[in-house]
């Protein structure tokens, strides 16, 4: 224990020793160990305001794939102010005809808003089975609950704009294709848990350069 | 204890009888009652994707105000899908020459990107007082955490569409202004506790319908 | 707020009359309201000993179906005592030549022990796409992280029993194929957003029962 | 869904008809259900200041027990506003001579300050069978980290009272000696899985009237 | 992977060579990397008794200031032995016809206890701008819910000393005054975002040393 | 604020450089500090599918002690893929007319399951000193709410095994008997503070090495 002498009432009159203790954020120090809860904080007099803001949004994603989708995040491993505050932001562009691929975010809960677009189809599948889903226009919201497989489907005639809010700083993408064919599971393990034809797997695996 | 035989290889074979153990999510039941983690959930038999979808965000908010700024939210008490799950957006719209009055978010962090708009100050104050600003832009993303002061002045050319994701599904908002003076807290009081002049009090208790 | 008179030293040298506010545990009543906590607490006096133990996992789950397996829970929908407590157990079956089909939890880890049976591949796949697998047998434990795709097949020459600890009282499950195939999702949007031909989606679509 | 067209500009500007969405706070309603996250809220209509003001830890706890010591709590269960905020309060009397006997608070961390005495000693036993203990005197501070074994010992020459914060709004007390000896577990039970004399176990049972 | 033959059997019968899985506790290593859940641990075999005892809220804060007021704290940045248990301790003096001023404790609820002195009103302000206050006497207690504002004014005749709980370990405080006042903040942005006078910012950026 | 250019869409069709954000998991890197949340997270590059699985519960652990039982633990100190997924396992073998001795876990839940044998009592002692009891069988689980005292019989004609599951990935277990007889604790404060005569507690020290 060391010897606290810092009174609370200097610290509004006074300077105060303890620089260090200010504990309304713990920005992210990439350098530093990481541990369950996120990364270790960057020293607080080091932070500045730029800590705290992220540009690149406003920048469309590169949609030249296969779902002709792309997608831009401001997480916490790229924007260090994030770090340890729970909530996170993407940018999605969908071109017309595009999709967002099935995939889940293991823990955390996505909420959209359609910044541009419309006729943009919005769904996700519950643990019955059970699908949940609907055309969505500018300014609509839709939540995507926590694990669930979720896609989206551009049916308009223009662009889709998404900005995604999530309730993590660093939530994780889990894909259903690039789960299953990019990399080196084997294709027969692949069929029997899955019932797909060794074929079918075969040749998904060749589009993203899965082995086995 | 009741006496389960629901085994889960029946539930994706056969149709089960346990249809209330969906726990994927917990729709807000607004009749029912409400406890620390949030609102009873809605039977799920009676969910529809219209619980996971709200409309409103894309209308501008009334901004004919003193500070020119609007709000629309979409939190767990008006979208009911968000119950539990710890995440909500929110629009702002600040006319040009507009601003965000100083406000926070109790247990909330908020995480703003700029829609529309440019030299947007974006602003909030540490609990040593260390002021952290910057002008923003259209795509800019800027985080205020957890219930700090923050504000917003729009000193661009055009009006400025502000969306905002919030770490919590049922943030408040605490506003300096009508905290003190749109009740009926004695200005002698608010005096002594601010350093305010008592005149100064009055005259903005009227803006507002403060009494005492 | 309450007159409260009942002394703590009362409560272990008389009888007190706050008979309800015991919290050490929140039995579920499942006629009352469920929030995203979970289920309300039965009334503390009519808590037994029975509302703690659950009967089943010793008898193994019927494991006629097409992957061989079979799956007995012990979850708070079935095991009242289990409620707000954060964990919870289950059994799989998986007879020699079967598998648990590719499923993940959204949002509990699972971590199981081998109980029975030897050259069990588990295997899991992370957010980056790197599969992590390992034959497993009796005594072997693994874990898979929360709400990551993972599956198990029985290469060994006896029947597995594998049991399951999980970080959740109320554990769903996704599959992947009762997500895809068991519902009246679109075969040309499943496609469109799986990447899989629209004649294997309506192959796998009449194992299960699917539509459209 | 519901429809929403309360803005939030409007909230502070003009009255809002939606009263019941002020979550700064769940104040307990003793007659509605119960969940583990504590009791349900209070219609915030008939919330008043008496709500989250509580008075008795002024007034000396009945100390006239084989301890010489008493205890009044400031709890959820009897302080209505603490209800889902996760901190309450104690007052412990402990006369010259008198102990607080060995307890633990399952789940809860507690954090004590010596208001009057002197020579009290606080002790706690980690997990790994260490005691830390040291004699307490006036404005001393000492914790109890959260499920541990702790006790006092007023050394000094006159009664103590220890104020103590809990990390929870609803900490439960299990004491030793009750625990053991004031209910029907079978003495030859109790000998086993102590090593304590079958003997001594009947002696302490007769104290507080333990059976069988 | 370690491979682990320390069996529980042996930690209590045998010594064991697992030393540093204590986990009862993490005391904090004010030198090591801080983290969002908190500061790292130290060597458990370097804690001592001392870390879990604090001095110094037996005497009164310093209280020559302009509220007549002073704050002592026992939080984690000055006693170790909190660090990740989530309660915290400080004292308020408050000299006859002093007040707390105006503040907030981002993210942390208080609870409070009126230790000496009498006709102390405390008041916080819910986010709809209700304000519940009352008079405090000697052993009341009164609760503030998390990021509210919040103040007390003694009007009774003698000083006050009141003990407060926080529902953290490392609590912020965000004082009103100096947050306005105690920094650079452009006086026109306050004044626009606050409606108050530019003159009456001068006037209290002056007594704090204030800029712009 | 790095800058990054590392969208989505590339994670998935080229690699991409920022190889450590993989957030699934956090595998403990024991030489790295620890937290209040866990240990610090082992580069991700090296984490391997060994760090995932644990072997040491398939083999009865010693029970040649007094109480004829012993426990095998897989928890995140031995097991680092457990660090941070808030799950754990142990193993429990207890002989025919063996116990486990009275213990708590204080802050985690225990669920177990009799995986061999038959008549186990199993108990708990909930905070109001009633004791919740019964005999257990092969295939039965019962419950232990977060850091009760529990204790098991074994009265069967078998040795017992008992796999039980924690809802923390780092339980800790606080043994009544080794708590206070085996360490230096004051005979006298122990006699004081638990009712037990001197001689009762000088004679079992003296099995488990107590001193004073």
């Amino acid at each position: 224990m060391i010897s606290p002498i810092c009174l609370f009432v200097f610290s509004f009159i006074f300077s105060c020793s303890y620089a260090s203790h200010v504990q309304d954020f713990c920005v992210a120090d990439y350098a530093a160990p990481q541990g369950p809860a996120g990364y270790s904080c960057k020293d607080p007099a080091k932070v500045t305001v730029d800590d705290f803001v992220h540009s690149g949004l406003g920048v469309p994603a590169n949609t030249s794939n296969r779902y002709k989708f792309g997608f831009t995040s401001a997480f916490s491993f790229n924007f260090s102010g994030l770090n340890g505050l729970g909530v996170s932001l993407g940018r999605t562009d969908v071109e017309v005809g595009g999709v967002v691929p099935i995939h889940s975010h293991p823990g955390a809960t996505e909420l959209v808003v359609i910044e541009e677009g419309s006729s943009i189809i919005g769904g996700f599948i519950a643990s019955n089975n059970k699908v949940y889903q609907k055309p969505l226009n500018k300014g609509d919201t839709m939540v995507l609950p926590q694990g669930l497989y979720h896609f989206f489907v551009n049916q308009g005639k223009t662009p889709a704009i998404i900005y995604a809010a999530f309730s993590s700083e660093s939530p994780t993408v889990q894909l259903l294709d690039t789960s299953l064919f990019k990399n080196g599971l084997a294709s027969v393990i692949i069929a029997k848990t899955t019932l797909l034809d060794v074929a079918q797997v075969h040749k998904i695996k060749k589009l993203f350069g899965g082995t086995n």
